[in-house]
């Protein structure tokens, strides 16, 4: 008998949750993707970046994220900075160390 | 033979337990939501905001939650925190590192 009916890939992986954050840390928003790419379309989106050329690093240590497959390796709600052309990662002040100048 | 009775749609979330906390965090309250229209709505009721637009945000971090396919994601009993134009996500200040400047 004939399966007309598509089925989801097998190799379609599921959607994650991931966070978007800003590079200066001042906005943050939860978004689905089920791949790096498009975690990208979707960041293109939150964040309002038509045309400018942007790309990801771990919000908590700087690492940039390029490669599919190392997306793929990443728990669940890792948080991805999105920065653009000339901005630069950052740590984050730490609560509770955050001393007056 | 017809069937003229509605069903719910098979794809109608489960309700899910939520709670709602105060921009503050002076209050909490625990809600049950099917999605997150839903919750919105629990908001605008049990925070009395009917006509003030405001937004949710995850209480831990502060992750603006506006996708539904990102509520459907997350894990039963979260606490969203309900902002107001102008307000902002704090950290919670954590328990016995509190010190008077």
């Amino acid at each position: 008998t004939e399966q007309l009916v598509p089925e989801p890939s097998p190799e379609t992986p599921r959607a994650r949750p991931c966070k978007l954050s800003s590079a200066d840390r001042s906005m943050r928003k939860g978004v689905m993707a089920h791949s790096l790419e498009d975690l990208l379309c979707k960041a293109r989106d939150v964040l309002e970046l038509p045309d400018k050329p942007f790309f990801l690093v771990l919000e908590e240590d700087g690492t940039a994220v390029e490669m599919e497959e190392y997306f793929q390796a990443l728990a669940d709600d890792t948080v991805f900075m999105v920065l653009r052309k000339g901005q630069k990662w950052r740590p984050a002040l730490e609560q509770g160390s955050r001393y007056q100048l």
